[in-house]
């Protein structure tokens, strides 16, 4: 169906001129209209006799209502009249309106009465769009009434959304059942409704002006979806967006950033203790390979390297100049880092932004974007990347490299990244602190992993996103071959925003988030230590190719808790084929239990769980394994491990790549035991029965959204 | 109110008389009446004539329905007329139900019409009574229609409730707001809708043979609540009750089972290996001090303990026998400790119901009965009290003393018990296997542990409970003084059960579980970690005196994700006054932020956070800290613990005793940092927001419920 853009830029561009923000019902029909959106009939009366043929032209009974601009509350004026039916009832209706109309307001222009299909029958759902502080527009779903209202059972996406999507959201409510026809009643029309959503999508993003947008109720029923009631109001400053750079612009600086050839440090110092004299430090401690660049007005050389009174002094090109000065030094050093032509600065000092010093900010972002210098920072630790063995940061280095990339909002974050990554030993490929992101952010550095071919996986701890779209957008891209993990701090609600449609008042700020980064392909990580646990174990874990799941457990108790488990993490226990379920039982005692958890009972001997796990690996219905150890004499826990561990090397060994997760119920050796699992690519956690299925979970939610299990 | 018990004794005697289990519509009214639930007007036609005057009595618009056993679907039978008003329309009504009826079965008694009060406004609500399988009769309220279906928005209560509770159940629905007036509604009368449920409590406690009591719907309305529709369903063997010992006898047999002057193992042995040698060696190694007295009938000594031919043989009294032979000797040796009178015995081996052989099983239980003898078992790991250094398992002695004694009906998730108490150094005073619990189950223990001046809370994993109303006396006692964590397996639902009734279908078995456990007072841990861990930090922290959690942090960054802790564990961050504000603001830098969280900001001395916790301990209005540590130079990991821990120790000093937990978030230190303020009664986490907060909302939920909050 086309989209009829002309009839709704002449309906704005009138409302605009009036200087009216807010659309009459007749011009939020019209708009309607133009994208296919089915409303009510109705039109305007600009008398009783027009009313009259109006109401006869709709047929049943109508609603009447006053259209004035100044008259923003109908209801409260008394100005709205229902279940209006026959020639001299429509007559008398409209007199009645009118009179309390002038009663109300004697200074109101009255434009005429809108005559109203009357609508019943079917669900009433309420579509929407809002425009969100982070995203942009957004569209809503949600299911009418008081109810729907009070449990706030709604859902978001940004817009604009495909078919797809769009349907997708019908099924994303916990009421949705409704809609499929509970109770044995017969299902909405689903395509519909589906298509309300998506037309409205396009309408807000053509017409970015358009800040709010209600459809509320929208009568949906198996012959079809209409739109009661249309509220739309405008905002002439939303048609502006963000400065964007283009990918390649991104990449180049990013590159430069991450994999610098050289590095200079401003305010490299000599004296212990210092920030300038921790980075140098950890870079040369660190091993980088690049040239190491101190730079110190009144130093020859600092720890050792041959030191620079200024940046401008430094033979050859700087890539990236990391800054251990205090904040009033920076402008000026930033100066001549542009001069020098620094492609990217790294901002550790604190004292700007987020002290109250905005100025100083301000002051330092103009002069990076005058001279084209990417900014880290300010107010951030610095900076990892071990595949070039890059540390700088006036934290300790860190040598373990791996597939996972982590980033930070705050400071304290990136503190406990580094103490759980080296605990853990989990191996990483950077580690990356944003702080007041006053112009790197999260899309430029997903850009940037997207691309790093030592990334396997990326996780970020964020509060908030200065560019939401791009955000998104970034976010679309990497996580079709990559799994990005969301730390989104700050749930708790911003209070009641202020809401002038209805939309609006339901868009909390986390839910729209957390509706948003589902549809980015972002894994949201409910917790830090989730977090950290999914940044570690999802690069371990190989990709599932369906959602066939069989629990392995020798101890019963351990299967219900697994089951438990896979219930909260959306895992689908596979029902077990007849001919696997017997060749399990050939392995089992006869008083164990096959079925999905096979639960091969506790005192077997270590072959039992050999023949059982092979089975599982080698059998191709079946996609991934969880397996729950029993500490027993006969089976030691690193009896478990090392078999387990070897049974699966052998199935890699054969192509056949499976995750495997493994919870280990036991005396103090089960550590020992998962360490040694872990090690070896099967993700293993002693005393938990949740952590195991969790990662495995995370792992099925990205190759979901990602398309990888269709 | 007083209740016409005898009226509802005629009611039941002359249906169950008549061979039938469901109540027809007039006889569902008498109950209500009998015991004040208001009903909606109506009366029992046997001629049209009749039915006329009964709809001129009630007024208004009336329901028609035939009366009849046979006819239990009267909707689809045709045989329903509603909104029927007026004599002529009256008369016609019940003709047509009458002819109807006769059509659809032509040997149907047909007792007369239903003349019936229409009743509309209001929400509709449902009230019901059910009898579940583990804790008998239970009452549910949920909002009516299609949506809180789908929703399965519904609480279910233990009958009998008392007033509060009932009140308490309105409260407990998601959609509550609904009933408090949502949206500018009046509210409904919430003393009326809490008074059905009190006295149908009441109704179906007193007449144990009803199992099932549909109130569907009730209109719950400003003016009050009455009943549109009575269902009720009868069941004559639902008056029997599990048998019950006295609390006396229990704690008797109990005291004898966990402090037992001597134990004897049944099959105790030399060889290396064998359980009856691990047991022998545990108790002796684990240093217990009554008399051991193995017994082998074909060894003198056993590990240099004198052996006896069999426990007849042994002089004095024996307490406890722990059984260490398979499970095919046991009924023969059970019958000789019950000659010897041997107080209780402790079923190690496995090969009974578990194993399908549930007559050995049901032979052992009845040697167990005949002489007295209490059993713990079978299918067990054994049994540990650490007060009396007793250690009768096969697995190894464990000797870290404290307050929380720990069960599991599984031996893996047992065995994970023992290893994570061991790693943490969890000051235990039990730990307990039950197993197939075919006698000594959770309420026993309860019982026990209630009055054991050792044990300060308790930790249970459970799969099922053998007597749910047993355990819900025993929890309720024992809650006032102590916490109970039970981590409750199998959360999945048992699929649909066959329900006759509405409220019936809505009692999923996990829901049930989920609100009676909270009705008894106890914490439900998420999940095995969890259990675990608020068993290891419950002991550790005191009880709070009131709501108001203050967080102070380090990190701006840790602050909001302890916020956000806050509001997933319940807990409620104080409205820091004035004056309080400004007296932090004293200790904090100028770009700090008051308020709460704190932000003490990085980078400050270990001053700063002394003299802010100090403040939080002292001032009486705070009743709880939430510490969020960020690892720097100036206020390195073990500084912090030190400082902290000698702050909290001087406030006890002075005898201000409030729970404190931190989140410590930097590199490897901060573990051995934690640990050191773990030991000192301050429950801290390394690399975790969400665990110090989700321990002290345990902690919280267990003071409300027992009433120590109010």
């Amino acid at each position: 169906m086309g989209h009829d853009k002309q009839a709704v830029r002449r309906v704005l561009d009138a409302v605009l001129a009036e200087g009216r923000s807010a659309l009459t019902a007749p011009e939020g029909r019209t708009l309607c209209d133009a994208y296919g959106i089915p409303a009510a009939a109705e039109g305007l009366a600009r008398s009783a006799e027009q009313a009259v043929l109006l109401a006869a032209d709709i047929g049943g009974p109508v609603a009447l209502k006053i259209v004035s601009p100044e008259i923003l509350h109908k209801t409260e004026a008394g100005c709205v009249l229902t279940g209006i039916e026959g020639a001299q009832n429509v007559r008398a209706g409209y007199e009645t309106i009118l009179d309390r109309a002038r009663r109300y307001d004697a200074n109101a222009t009255l434009t005429g009465v809108q005559v109203q299909q009357m609508i019943t029958g079917g669900h009433e759902v309420i579509i929407g769009a809002t425009t969100d502080p982070t995203f942009g527009k957004v569209v809503a779903f949600g299911l009418g009434g008081v109810l729907v209202e009070v449990l706030e059972d709604v859902t978001f996406r940004m817009a604009p959304i495909n078919a797809s999507e769009a349907r997708g959201m019908l099924g994303d409510i916990k009421a949705a059942a409704v809609l499929r026809g509970a109770r044995g009643a017969e299902p909405v029309d689903a395509a519909g409704l589906a298509g309300v959503l998506h037309r409205l999508s396009a309408l807000v993003t053509d017409f970015p002006e358009i800040s709010e947008f209600d459809l509320n109720p929208v009568f949906a029923a198996p012959s079809g979806a209409i739109a009661a009631d249309v509220r739309v109001l405008l905002d002439p400053d939303g048609a502006r967006r963000p400065r964007r750079r283009s990918r390649e612009e991104i990449l180049r600086a990013m590159n430069k950033l991450m994999r610098p050839a050289s590095v200079a440090v401003i305010g490299a110092s000599n004296e212990d203790g210092k920030i300038g004299n921790s980075v140098l430090r950890n870079l040369a401690d660190g091993g980088y390979g690049g040239r190491i660049l101190p730079v110190n007005p009144k130093a020859d050389t600092v720890l050792g390297h041959r030191a620079y009174r200024s940046i401008g002094d430094v033979p050859g090109e700087v890539d990236v100049a990391v800054f251990a000065v205090p904040a009033k030094f920076v402008p000026a050093a930033l100066e001549e880092c542009g001069a020098k032509g620094v492609a990217a600065a790294v901002l550790i000092p604190s004292g700007f932004a987020e002290t109250g010093e905005t100025a100083l900010q301000d002051e330092v972002v103009a002069i990076a974007e005058k001279h084209g210098i990417r900014l880290l920072g300010p107010n951030i630790y610095g900076y990892y990347y071990t595949p070039h063995d890059l540390c700088a940061t006036f934290c300790t280095p860190y040598d373990v490299r791996g597939g996972v990339a982590l980033t930070s909002q705050s400071g304290g974050i990136g503190m406990a990244i580094l103490g759980f990554s080296r605990t853990t030993r989990t191996g990483v490929s950077a580690i990356v602190g944003l702080g007041n992101k006053s112009d790197v952010d999260e899309d430029d550095l997903l850009a940037f992993f997207e691309q790093d071919e030592h990334t396997k996986c990326v996780a970020m701890h964020l509060e908030d996103l200065k560019d939401g779209r791009a955000f998104v957008d970034a976010a679309r891209r990497i996580t079709r071959t990559k799994p990005v993990v969301v730390l989104k701090a700050g749930r708790t609600e911003l209070g009641a925003r202020a809401a002038s449609s209805h939309t609006g008042a339901l868009a909390g700020d986390d839910k729209v988030y957390d509706d948003v980064l589902r549809q980015a392909g972002v894994v949201r990580a409910p917790g830090l230590n989730d977090m950290l646990e999914y940044a570690r174990g999802l690069p371990v874990l190989p990709t599932p190719q369906g959602e066939n799941v069989v629990i392995i457990t020798g101890a019963g108790g351990s299967g219900v808790l697994l089951s438990d488990a896979c219930v909260a993490n959306g895992l689908r226990l596979m029902d077990v084929p007849p001919d696997l379920d017997e060749a399990f039982r050939r392995h089992i005692p006869p008083f164990g239990a096959a079925g999905n958890p096979i639960d091969i009972t506790g005192g077997e001997p270590p072959r039992t769980y050999e023949e059982t796990i092979r089975l599982g690996l080698r059998d191709p219905r079946v996609h991934a394994l969880i397996l729950g150890y029993w500490h027993t004499i006969v089976t030691p826990p690193m009896v478990f491990a090392e078999l387990t561990a070897r049974v699966v090397a052998e199935a890699r060994a054969e192509g056949i790549s499976k995750p495997v997760v493994a919870s280990l119920a036991g005396d103090v050796e089960v550590e020992q035991a998962s360490d040694h699992l872990y090690d070896r690519g099967v993700v293993a956690y002693p005393y938990t029965t949740e952590k195991p299925v969790a990662v495995l979970g995370a792992k099925y939610q990205w190759a979901r959204a990602a398309g990888l299990l269709d």
